[in-house]
């Protein structure tokens, strides 16, 4: 029996399997190599569900990652970070063990690399499709160049391909906006590769946010996809950006109620950011850090309740702002469900899962390393 | 020698005894009991580092955080969250060990501990003196007087005073005005005080935040202090609240550099949201979510750069806005501090420190538990 007296973060399996299900059909209906991004659930448990998928290539967003995924035998990773010349020690300890790429955008990141690694890794160049978080711009050939020279120059590196992650649809507000966003990211990475293609046959472009793989119908060109949080999905990609249903969403945190507050029907619960996160949403110019679910006796839960949210959180408290029929419904000592905002930052908080219908503890990185 | 080739938490000791002996002597001269908050740095070696100033009693926010210092031989504790009726059976464990003190401000909760209950807890009634987050409103004394029949009716339960954190002081923009919010507070403390002090000459008054606590200069009719942050102080102190000068930071995230973009005068570091929190600041209309400082050969930190922030953070990669001269002088490889937002929530998802002139590893709760 799964103790929820604390604050406890509920995986619903079913919803898991059935996010990773659609995402590997999707790939598989557009010709796309499929390979996920585990920052999201960071779980070796959770991990071995896309294997039994036929999921064999991942990628990640650190060392750390990449080892503790390494080390449950993953054989094919892509650290879709800037590669951070400090962890060549690391990198090198790594690149023995598996089949490592790393994404570069920078000449004096790949000399850097170059004198010190003892084994082969594969780069990716990172293209920055307008998110400008990271990564080259598309029209920066001359540096691309530079880049390929050097890369050639290499006994170590063998250039792979082009990178992006269209961060900037997470600022979408509708299927047709991120498509939008889809189709000029997909455009200029095809024009890109038409530019490099002659001298490099083999490259291949990869795509990465959720928005993009939820929603996108443009693939032409792409030949890799790798979404991270669709795995679990959340608040932002259900309400904000519109790339899920909220009946994805596959992570619950359970909170207990312990006050009560008639004059503003509001209710306290202990679930506050070092559980969820600061990260919170505007609906109607109001910050919400989180919508409420009931909890079913197998702590699966109910859609969402209405007119009834998370308003303000501080380390430890959630205070939840009710419509008035369900705070009738609410007492000291209940437990309610919480859907995340950010199911990443969630997870990481809460470094493990308890998988609602059979009370297993699943593992997350955060809780060992 | 200290590796910081991935982000690491580095805490100056000299200034955290600073900031611990500042507030010490405030207590002394205010004739006050200083019972710290320990949610801020949740660590037994910080907590040590009090007990050389012969603090022994002190607060925490939750069961969990309340046993881990039970562990380390803390005799006086205050749960300083609303009790959680669910936690019964370890509340129960702990009381037994300890000295415990909780905190109530509901019927409901007091019927259902004092049935359950083995051993003998206080109780401190929670007060709402402007935060509206929890605890009763100073007017509302027919509950409090009902509060006070349970509490005298019960065996195990002994009314110990008020308690109130006015949190509404982290909204204050000037020393000025988080004096106003003290002054306010400790006067509506006073006047509970008046009213139940014939029924109750014992009971204490405990004020409780790290803005009002810092820069308060009315003590008069209250008996105990709980600050918490001071230990760390952060940007949110410094810049937004004024309780703090930027110096007295006592911890900083050393990140790696790992790309550099001279069109937007911008850099690319490893420190996102998983490391800082998503916790951030508007100034002039931006987000920070960080500020800038070079960190010296023993890894403590120069001033604040000039003009230099992190202006956005994704989960592991944070973007910081240079100015021109900062900028120059960079390059892909460096480890620059970041001064954190908010220190209790950094200190929280990075599970841990690196004394920065020994190297030693300085533990945190998160880690362990």
């Amino acid at each position: 029996m799964l103790d929820t007296s604390s604050p406890t973060l509920l995986l619903d399996e079913q919803k898991v399997r059935k996010n990773i299900e659609r995402m590997v059909k999707k790939a598989e209906a557009n010709n796309l190599t499929f390979k996920p991004h585990f920052k999201t659930h960071q779980s070796v448990q959770v991990g071995r569900w896309f294997k039994n998928n036929n999921v064999d290539k991942i990628t990640v967003s650190s060392i750390k990652m990449a080892e503790y995924f390494a080390d449950d035998g993953w054989q094919d990773i892509t650290i879709a970070f800037p590669c951070n010349v400090l962890e060549i020690d690391r990198i090198n300890k790594l690149a023995e063990k598996v089949s490592l790429s790393l994404l570069a955008s920078d000449p004096k990141t790949i000399a850097k690399i170059n004198t010190s690694l003892q084994y082969a890794v594969q780069i990716y160049i990172e293209i920055d499709t307008g998110s400008h978080r990271t990564g080259l711009r598309p029209d920066q050939t001359e540096v691309i160049e530079r880049l390929l020279d050097q890369i050639q120059d290499s006994v170590s590196l063998n250039f792979r391909g082009f990178y992006s992650h269209p961060g900037h649809s997470y600022s979408a507000q509708s299927k047709e906006e991120i498509r939008t966003i889809q189709r000029r990211a997909v455009s200029q990475m095809q024009r890109l590769k038409a530019h490099f293609e002659d001298r490099y046959p083999e490259l291949v472009c990869c795509l990465g946010d959720t928005p993009c793989c939820s929603v996108g119908k443009k693939w032409e060109g792409i030949d890799e996809m790798s979404p991270g949080n669709f795995v679990f999905y959340d608040l932002m990609q259900a309400e904000a950006i519109g790339s899920c249903k909220a009946d994805d969403i596959a992570v619950a945190l359970a909170c207990p109620v312990v006050g009560t507050y008639p004059e503003r029907n509001e209710i306290a619960i202990h679930g506050g950011a070092i559980h969820l996160s600061k990260e919170s949403l505007k609906i109607n110019a109001q910050p919400v850090f989180g919508r409420i679910v009931r909890l079913k006796d197998d702590f699966t839960w109910n859609r969402i309740v209405d007119n009834t949210y998370v308003k303000s959180i501080s380390q430890e408290h959630g205070i939840i702002k009710c419509s008035a029929p369900f705070f009738e419904r609410i007492e000291i000592g209940d437990i309610i469900g919480v859907l995340p905002v950010h199911s990443c930052l969630t997870a990481d908080t809460m470094k493990g899962y308890h998988s609602c219908r059979t009370a297993d503890i699943i593992d997350h990185l955060q809780a060992t390393h």
